[in-house]
């Protein structure tokens, strides 16, 4: 514990909390998809704020059992009616087209046009999200109230997109720390204009990595902007050889709404990132969801493979798919808040302080209790009818400091915040009753 | 998974039902004890639909602390008032004698007689069951209310039965799998005319054995027809060398009632077998009751005796002990139907399933998952709100097929149906994405 | 089990139980504190009624991170009003001085008395119990509506103490056993006119010991009477190399009140004295708290520091800073019972039973049952409908007399009285069904 406290509480002030929502405001109305333009666009505007690898690793590399596909863009897309009336426009909402949708242009009546409609209809008012990576495929999305009311009539199509060979786009940005063991904090940048699902996610990251910059830590930092699956698969691939280094990661997404928190632990059920999340969440006062590993959602599905195996969680608020927004055009920026990232924010630092503070101390006057009374560590006046939780965390550390618990195991075996029992061993290390082992925990 | 599905899902038709159904009420009449003609004659039953081996053990045989008991046999038995009516007659219900009651021929007051009588107090128009096996005496059961209205006259009593030197009879029936490892099914044949205690459990396991004739199973499976507890213990006392086989069992009593149904676990309380019962129970829809180990029962009490342990439960219907008609007159052929026997078969079928085609699988492309799309096992469109349990029973496989998981962990982990998993493994198998390690597990 | 039973249930007459009421209301009115004449008379007290060995550890000896304090010792005090009333006086309540206060003789008026007044403002008729003993000073306790009437004027007062080089003084009483392993058994006798801390536990105490003389058994018993901490840091200290013979051990404190009982298990969390009072609580009829270790409390700080980790427990009835008498003048004779004291010696008494007479029995006769009946050791008719208790232990033994499980287990298992099963395996044993492995547990 010779080093300064890294994160801390995990404050945020209220100015950051609106910059970060700011910056995902920026990145809102970009189209994203897993490749192109929009993706090398998002990432240029997270190096404008933080240092920024960017990769472009080209169409048909092979990485594990996909292939980096073509590289998808579009400038334009609509459909007419007879009129020549735009009904649907790509300008007006990127969601409007089904994302990798091969370049088309024809006339075509209704019937035919349906077959290319994808609408929601229990939610008649909004746009869904809809993608078809891996198929020849195009499609339009829209409103099921619009839909409903499309006359028996010849339609024009045009999508103005490419699909040709290219790149995949992803970023990183590393933050060193004293050792080369790693913390794998992960953000998908693939979805076009949702907010929550995922400005939100890459809005934090990129502020946390910006406030980090000359901040000693233990571990070193990776951060990941990369698009969703075929993003995380191509960083593994070409990652494999140092996956070992990281020690504990989370997937953030989803972190702008009012829902939650939600975590979903990794596939190890009880690494450190899992018990040190749920901690945190447990003494946030906060209601929140714990949820066991499951191999569906995002990019830990990659990363907890059973050929991988990491130590990486998913910390969301709302859970995915649980919600009406979700995939739809109702989530836009009136469904985040500056307010919902700022919590999401202060659990994430939470947790991630006590990653980079665990430490195993020893008690070095193990037999009896010291007299924390000379020390001035106790009460004068003996005899009171209550001991305070100072008091108690103090006696814990001193009680289970014998080198098999970690700050983490004992805060929990407390019922302590791990904040209170990292200030109870800070203090008697600083009267010599206990040491730091220097060893990494986990 | 190269062999085909051996049971499936345990079905069964309406037909087949009635046909258990029937059998039992054909084995019901016959005056059973743990020895005599009554086994014999039930076995001569079983016989006749299944191969059997009966064994015929010389009274007198030690087998562990026990002896084999002379033979019981009972030709008539009748208790007289003094105007000469047969107020019970043996005739009338086999449950009107205690079994291995002496022979005997007198005259006796009403008093003496009483010494004799069993009734149910609290039951007074049911005919309790009783046994004597290692006591010399005789006695007579009959409803309370009659018992109330006896006479203080002279009655005379006949039992014309005899206790001699003879055998101790049982069957078997062997079907031979791929393997000499064996699943144990065990049902007693020592009960008179009671209809669920044991009738049905015979018939069952009678049906069973029948329908497996030409079926190609990994395991052998041991049909065992023993009179309860003295039955058993020669049996183990005579099989001993070869007790190892074993691998799972299951004792089958009162099947044909409508209550419960209720599993016992074997002495080692989660041995596969008790997770194969209890995951089929826990995704039959039926409500059920998952009881711990007691040294209390039917055979599983010698099957788990500590110098055996072996992985042996109790299936059944009502708990015994727990419902009136139990050990009474009241356990008739109205007490059983074939729609509770059908659900019995399915329930014992869908468990063995789970133990036949259990199988540890390897992920062939543990980093990442696999692009299931390309390969026709995903939705071609993405980003829909909800997966399916088919797709996620694909996903659970490939995540956990990790060598250390067999399909029923992650059928437990996955909280899906065994057969679910099952399917997915076997179109992930197809598709070259697992291999099974053809490993038996535990 | 060749050994007569050692304590059987923990019978306790009501003389006894009065005995024990009337050796606390004796102890009572001594003025106690860590060190000085007070321990030495309740010693003399304790050593009238059983032997004991009296230590005197010099004032300046270091023990661990502690020094044996100065000897404090008092003759009188007071405070006198300005019309020379004592209103305040030690005769009266020696709760009235805080204990440790240096001598002190002078005239002051209220604003600076008042800096030395401690009082209860939420109990405001209760003199509160404070000490001081490692910080130089002085005070007074009083009922907080007597400090609320004081009239601003010119007080004198007197403390007439010593706190001179002396000794630290406890006793100790062994009662030797078959073997050299020990239960210790420990009691504070620091605290002065509070009757259930612990003048409740010193008479348990001395009441057990002295009913045990002449007693067989298989541990030696250490009865341990010492000021709390300093005293069990001293005894500590000075017996570290014979610590290990500790097996099992319970401090003693506030038995004599109608809450809990309370039990607080040893840091280890399930030694074999946690499992033994518990099991106890369970099958006492009583409710009971079964509370998880923590390191604040009564001595078992001590025992159960890292360096030690010894497997005791603290046995309570009301939990200690829980009940609105702690350490106030309401913790008097009236406020325990000898009703609630023989309860409290009933408990303490069947815990040290299961300790004491807890044995790995193996069967004899391991493969299937042995023939009860003809024993008889069971009903001679069968088929009854409900297994008996009795039964069910003599049965539970013998399952799982397998080597691996203690009488206790066995117990816990069955969920049945440790009493219920030593009778069982008793009776098994004069049977020659199973055999006492004569190996300690644990």
């Amino acid at each position: 514990m010779e080093r300064e406290r890294t994160f801390g509480e995990g404050f945020v002030t209220d100015d950051e909390a609106e910059a970060i929502y700011a910056f995902a405001a920026k990145l809102y109305p970009i189209c994203r998809s897993i490749t192109g333009n929009g993706v090398r666009e998002t990432l240029r505007e997270i190096g404008a704020l933080i240092d920024l690898d960017v990769h472009e690793v080209p169409s048909g590399t092979p990485v594990f059992d996909w292939t980096v596909p073509r590289e998808w863009n579009i400038r334009d897309a609509y459909i007419k009616n007879s009129r020549g009336e735009k009904i649907v426009d790509f300008a007006r909402s990127n969601l409007h087209v089904v994302s990798y949708s091969m370049p088309v242009r024809q006339f075509l009546p209704l019937a035919e046009l349906k077959k290319h409609l994808h609408t929601l209809p229990e939610q008649p008012d909004l746009i869904p999200y809809r993608t078809s990576y891996y198929a020849d495929n195009w499609g339009f999305c829209l409103p099921h109230r619009q839909f409903e009311n499309l006359q028996d009539e010849t339609y024009e199509v045009l999508i103005d997109s490419s699909l040709e060979d290219g790149f995949l786009t992803y970023g990183e940005h590393l933050h060193r720390g004293e050792t080369e063991d790693e913390v794998l904090l992960s953000a998908h940048v693939c979805h076009p204009s949702l907010a929550n699902d995922n400005c939100s996610g890459v809005a934090l990251l990129t502020h946390l990595a910006a406030r980090m910059v000359g901040l000693r830590t233990r571990y070193s930092y990776r951060f990941l902007f990369a698009p969703g699956t075929i993003g995380a698969i191509t960083w593994l691939a070409h990652n494999e050889a140092r996956v070992g280094l990281i020690k504990h990661g989370l997937v953030i997404s989803m972190v702008g709404d009012g829902g939650g928190p939600t975590y979903k632990r990794s596939r190890r059920g009880s690494a450190q990132i899992d018990r040190a999340v749920v901690h945190t969440l447990r003494h946030s006062g906060s209601t929140y969801s714990d949820e066991d590993f499951f191999p569906y959602g995002y990019d830990e599905r990659q990363y907890c493979s059973p050929g991988f195996d990491l130590p990486v969680g998913l910390f969301q608020r709302s859970k995915f798919g649980t919600i009406p927004e979700y995939h739809t055009s109702a989530d836009n920026l009136a469904f985040i808040g500056a307010d919902h990232l700022a919590l999401s924010y202060r659990l994430i630092v939470g947790a991630l302080d006590v990653i980079e503070n665990d430490r195993v101390c020893v008690n070095t006057m193990p037999r009896c209790e010291p007299q924390l009374g000379r020390r001035g560590l106790y009460h004068a006046i003996g005899g009171l009818k209550h001991a305070e939780a100072a008091n108690m965390a103090l006696l814990w550390v001193l009680n289970l400091a014998d080198g098999s618990h970690s700050l983490l195991d004992i805060a929990e075996r407390a019922s302590l915040p791990f904040d209170v029992i990292y200030r109870a061993a800070q203090l008697l290390e600083l009267h010599g009753l206990v040491k730091d082992l220097n060893a990494s925990v986990r």
